[in-house]
């Protein structure tokens, strides 16, 4: 499934997207217990199939279920429903699938030739560092370009959700706690991010992670570490690489992290950023009001976002 | 006033204590409406006085003087209501006062004689890192020390709290935003920090942010900039200073940080810690299973926590 937050008519809602129909999930449950005649459908409803993705993966695989039957059921029957239940995706605003992860956990130098254009070494435990929640905006916001910075970047991320409260996991059972992956793009404000030894305040300008354009649930994905990942800016390519190039992996991270901080559902991982970022090219090439960043992650999608001077 | 989270038979609450006496604010607050025969009672508490210190944050000055008079009832007229609204201070738990903050912003290298131990210059700007919720334990919590670190280490630190939404606030208007102070111990695995460029994951441990014993309002601290700070590890005075000696005071740092993140009520930003931490002695000193530490700041109180191997 393709999880999505949509906002429509000024009200936030948890869906389904499937070829540019996107189904109201939280609704589409209520709309089902009714056919079934019982009692206290808001209290249910809230409880199994909240309306807010944190609660939503907090459910885990007993909501993922109900939520696939909900899909179904609107299909089915949707129509005879007094609810909305179907919207066109072009009728709806797609908002960040996640929009208060307590942590976003970035991690530095990651693909191999990202290191290399950096000038380091292959680091041999991963480097992370912090965004925080003002930073997630949605795949149809645009990047705010304020004057604290003159050199804001871009950085295509594959990144992944947790789908369950994870701590001390294994490599091998680290899937089990990933609900799924969606695509960050990790704005960087270089200018700031070097000026103390450490990056966080060049990485948490607010709208500094665009996210989106939804959450690809896990059993859509057939293999993680061989996605081709891209970066276009106005059109033209800027980074490209695949997730097999990562030096660690969905697995190795989620069991590395998990390993230091209780992962929460709702929890996002960005698993790091391919060569070819502005900061790296000869001369420096960084962006400017009206720019469209575009990536393209196999399987999960596309997220574009423009750069707007504010 | 001094704003606690406590917990009783189970339950979280949110409470003011004076001299050893914990008033439960939303349930008197409860009793208070119930006393003037108004209607729908639990709503207007949940709204005006909620039972969450975030939410009590939200609601600003009318929540606070709400808060005040409510504290005000409970002494005159607290026995006669129906409900418990007095504890004696230890027969409840404290909590930390901010339980889950979306942001914890920690300052680096902020007094001068710390920046001069640990062979640095004096920042131009203030060097920030994160540290997220699932640090955040209370004042009566034992500090976890667990087999992922050999290097733990304390850092006495004063803390400011957000009280209301902070986008590009000036020095001089700083403190409006400022709900009150608190003390949190930045509790540092100095082996994972120093591992990578960059600090987080010695930083973000389980439990590395002991916090409390309460939240001050502001209108009890006479001079933010005047306080003497020390920690003391099992009775050895191991940190002293004042914050007069912080390179970037309160309202600098809420200035500087808001230029950067929106910053929202129940952020909590750490200010830095004095010299005298464990990775500065010689030869070092690390904390051990057993170790108590103690944090005293002026005007603000005492926070007291073990170190316990788990």
């Amino acid at each position: 499934m393709k999880l999505i937050v949509f906002s429509v008519k000024g009200e936030s809602k948890i869906g389904v997207v499937e070829n540019d129909r996107v189904f109201d999930i939280h609704a589409g449950y209520k709309a089902y217990l009714e056919s079934q005649g019982v009692t206290r459908v808001e209290e249910r409803a809230n409880a199994l199939v909240p309306n807010d993705m944190n609660g939503l993966l907090e459910g885990g695989s007993e909501t993922l279920e109900l939520t696939q039957k909900t899909v179904k059921f609107i299909k089915e029957a949707g129509k005879k429903s007094n609810r909305e239940l179907i919207y066109k995706q072009n009728e709806v605003t797609l908002e960040a699938p996640v929009q208060h992860p307590s942590k976003i956990v970035c991690v530095g130098h990651n693909y191999r030739e990202h290191i290399l254009e950096m000038g380091r070494d292959i680091p041999e435990v991963p480097v992370l560092f912090a965004k925080f929640e003002n930073a997630v905006i949605g795949p149809e916001d645009d990047i705010p370009y304020t004057p604290i910075t003159e050199k804001l970047d871009y950085e295509a991320e594959f990144a992944f959700v947790i789908g369950k409260k994870a701590k001390n996991v294994s490599e091998e059972e680290a899937l089990d706690y990933v609900a799924g992956y969606t695509i960050v793009n990790d704005v960087s404000a270089r200018d700031l991010q070097m000026r103390t030894l450490q990056w966080l305040q060049g990485k948490s300008l607010d709208g500094s992670a665009p996210m989106g354009p939804w959450l690809v649930t896990k059993d859509e994905v057939s293999d993680p570490d061989a996605l081709n990942i891209s970066l276009q800016v106005n059109g033209k390519e800027k980074q490209r690489s695949n997730t097999k190039e990562l030096v660690f992996n969905v697995n190795r991270l989620l069991s590395f992290v998990s390993g230091i901080m209780t992962l929460k559902p709702g929890d996002v991982i960005c698993t790091g950023t391919p060569g070819g970022v502005g900061a790296a090219q000869d001369p420096q090439e960084f962006l400017n009001d009206g720019d469209v960043i575009t990536i393209n992650v196999d399987q999960v999608g596309t997220l574009e976002n423009t750069v707007r001077n504010v």
